[in-house]
């Protein structure tokens, strides 16, 4: 990696975010995708197939007949979930459908294995129709131990999760809403600490009003912020108590009607630059960048200005841009930059704690928690204006999360399988510990080559 | 394994033949099922998550966008296989559900896996509707690169079957008539080399007019046998062109109601029994036994008498009972018996292949020169009563099936990337030894533990 101590020019820059781009599609074809299966019984001979198919599997078969709750036991279900998205809402690439979305689900289905240790398959739907979509996920829930919904276009992502949460048997969790809601929730507590302000004191101006922010919103002020402090912006401005159109379709934008009473107190109008004005904090989910958000909206701000710049591949407004207009903490959902507030952070942890005690839902307060944790994790190495969160690399922090999640469903009531904070713990350090062995015994013995193009 | 040479009495065969399925539960529960997913890419630090999730993730999703076709390219959809049942017809235990399918499934994407060094993973539908069974695999097909149909029950999985194969993009295969009929077939005409019998010449009682029966009948037709000297037995006796009970419902037993016209010239009425009286071969894949078949009946036999009793878990004779009276050639389904013949033979290669040349469709051809290159693979290493058939050990077989399957799909037109034989064969070679190493190396590395009750 370049050195971070010598500035670089604007153009290095903007050469050095490109070069994700070039480089994956060479190395997405190389390795012909990301995911594949492997075994997790032995084969030392050909009698062991008789243990794990015909005949000997006609036991745990006959005992889950028997004992329904047995899939538990004798199969993976314990550890697996279904990644399913339907592609109208792809990153920040639009409703580019399902085969077009397929790299980003199997990129989430390495991420849940190597971060999580969890088991995913990427389930790529063919339809835009949300009915469909839930009666898909309902008749093919049985395998799975979770499903993570990714990548659906609002209003139907919200309906959609609400149906499934009411009416399936396992844990759904829809990650734009709640991962990246708790990524952030995380991040903006770090933040507001370095530049000593008080959540419940902070004017948040809220760029984008979709599943993200909508979300996001609402954990935040489930947090403590004061939402008449605070301003949304949609395509159309600011939300505020009069917007005819939003009240037309209530129904579907439930959260988003509210947000127009409670949001916006002293009713101001106007767009993003407005939104902005005098704002402490900017969390933006809304179109790719750059100019999204202008360098001279960010000098507007009050000073110590947090600027959340999240939309994906490219934030609304580069870093180096925020930085140079004033900010005094810039976070983007970018990997290559510092302060990644990436829900990548979130639902291997939360989905492992999940897992391992069988918790029936996943609750605001079990994202809350998680929220803390990671705040907590980067908290004790020191907050810094460019570390206001782990990084994914921070491996200890995902056992960490794993068993807070784990205990507040068991605090809820919510755990089919309870465990202490220790046991949790213990389990998640050994499972997602494994998945970064596994990954490594592949490299190391050459079953999954070396990129010939490094060195 | 217990020496060969030492005939065992009938008690300890008996006990042999119920281990599997004690181990088989306690080591489902230990082990946690049988399959998890890995990573086909590294990771070596932080910045490769800028690869493989957001930003550079972007960049496949944009380039499958505008070229639908390249999903294959920058994806797994290549190497993938969807393992689809609804629990309704499994093993031989009957409609138990797709929970307690699962395990099966899972056997099933381990053999894919191991065997074929295909990513195939379970999907169990909770559903009894076929159209919805078909309008699931219809809107999921998009991340898979083929459809493996498993346990389904007749008369439906023959709409199911027709109707995908018709509607899906990629090929589609029920494990249960195409994979159990090709296997049936290998081992036929290698039992018929032994006994010194033609094909054409022989009477063949099938006993069972089930999904894979009707399967096995139509490709040993297809394969040069004589309709009007074999006998088709169901659950109201022999097959005879008066069956009324049958000709109701032509229009779902398609098959059946045309062995009624062509099978058993003679008329011959009666059971199981009646049907065997004098016949050269017995197909059985009917109800588990033992009892389905009476050792007095294969005595009815001609001389060179060959028995394939396939039920599964329990085949419908015992092999040692068989053999007392009389058969010259016993075959099971079962993997500790001698001459299983068993469709994990078969779906392996028969898949790599169709997925390395992304064959469109999986035809009744192709089985045939699958049956053909298994034939000739035992054949090589020297017909036996005991061995009419390669194990699942003889690993040469699994990349030869796979590139007589390649080439036959060049041939018929059906090959979207053709292949030389060379090249399918060196490149499933390098597949499934992959797969084969990883297992190995996981069990080295104590990532698959040794199970402790094994010295």
């Amino acid at each position: 990696m370049t050195d971070p101590m010598v500035p670089l020019t604007p153009a290095e820059r903007l050469a050095k975010a490109e070069q994700p781009l070039v480089d994956s599609l060479r190395l997405h074809r190389l390795y012909g995708g990301k995911l594949q299966t492997a075994l997790r019984c032995p084969v030392r001979d050909l009698g062991d197939f008789a243990l794990w198919y015909s005949p000997g599997v006609a036991a745990p078969c006959q005992a889950i007949a028997a004992h329904p709750e047995q899939i538990y036991d004798y199969t993976h279900k314990w550890n697996t979930v279904a990644i399913v998205s339907d592609g109208t809402r792809v990153l920040g690439l639009g409703d580019i459908g399902p085969r077009a979305a397929l790299p980003v689900m199997e990129g989430k289905a390495l991420l849940y294995k190597y971060l999580g240790g969890i088991d995913a398959w990427p389930l790529v739907l063919d339809t835009k129709d949300p009915h469909r979509l839930i009666q898909t996920v309902l008749v093919l829930q049985t395998g799975f131990g979770g499903i993570n919904l990714e990548d659906i276009a609002q209003p139907k992502c919200f309906r959609v999760l609400d149906m499934l949460r009411q009416q399936a048997e396992i844990p759904v969790w829809h990650d734009d809403q709640q991962g990246t809601a708790t990524a952030i929730l995380a991040g903006l507590m770090n933040a507001l600490a370095w530049v000593g302000k008080a959540l419940p004191d902070v004017a948040i101006a809220f760029i984008g009003a979709g599943a993200a922010n909508i979300a996001c919103a609402r954990l935040i002020f489930a947090a403590g912020a004061d939402p008449g402090r605070c301003f949304m912006v949609d395509s159309q401005g600011i939300l505020h108590s009069q917007r005819q159109d939003i009240q037309k379709r209530k129904a579907e934008f439930v959260d988003k009607w509210k947000f127009c009473q409670l949001t916006n107190r002293e009713q101001r109008q106007g767009g993003i630059a407005a939104a902005m004005a005098g704002a402490d904090v900017v969390i933006a989910l809304s179109h790719p960048g750059p100019g999204t958000i202008q360098p001279d909206w960010v000098r507007t701000m009050a000073a110590g200005a947090i600027v959340f710049a999240c939309a994906n591949p490219t934030p609304e407004i580069w870093p180096w841009e925020a930085t140079a207009a004033g900010a005094a903490v810039v976070a983007t959902g970018r990997s290559d930059f510092p302060n990644q507030v990436n829900n990548s952070l979130v639902f291997p942890g939360v989905f492992r704690g999940a897992l391992d005690v069988r918790a029936r839902a996943i609750t605001d307060q079990m994202c809350l928690a998680a929220a803390q944790t990671l705040a907590q994790g980067a908290a004790q190495t020191g907050i810094q204006a460019e570390r206001i969160l782990p990084t994914m690399e921070d491996w200890g922090i995902f056992p960490q999360v794993a068993a807070a999640v784990a205990v507040k469903a068991v605090d809820q009531g919510l755990a089919q399988r309870p465990l202490s904070y220790d046991q949790a713990y213990d389990q998640a350090t050994t499972l997602i510990g494994n998945a970064r062995q596994l990954t490594q015994l592949m490299m190391a013995a050459g079953l999954i080559a070396p990129d010939p193009s490094h060195g």
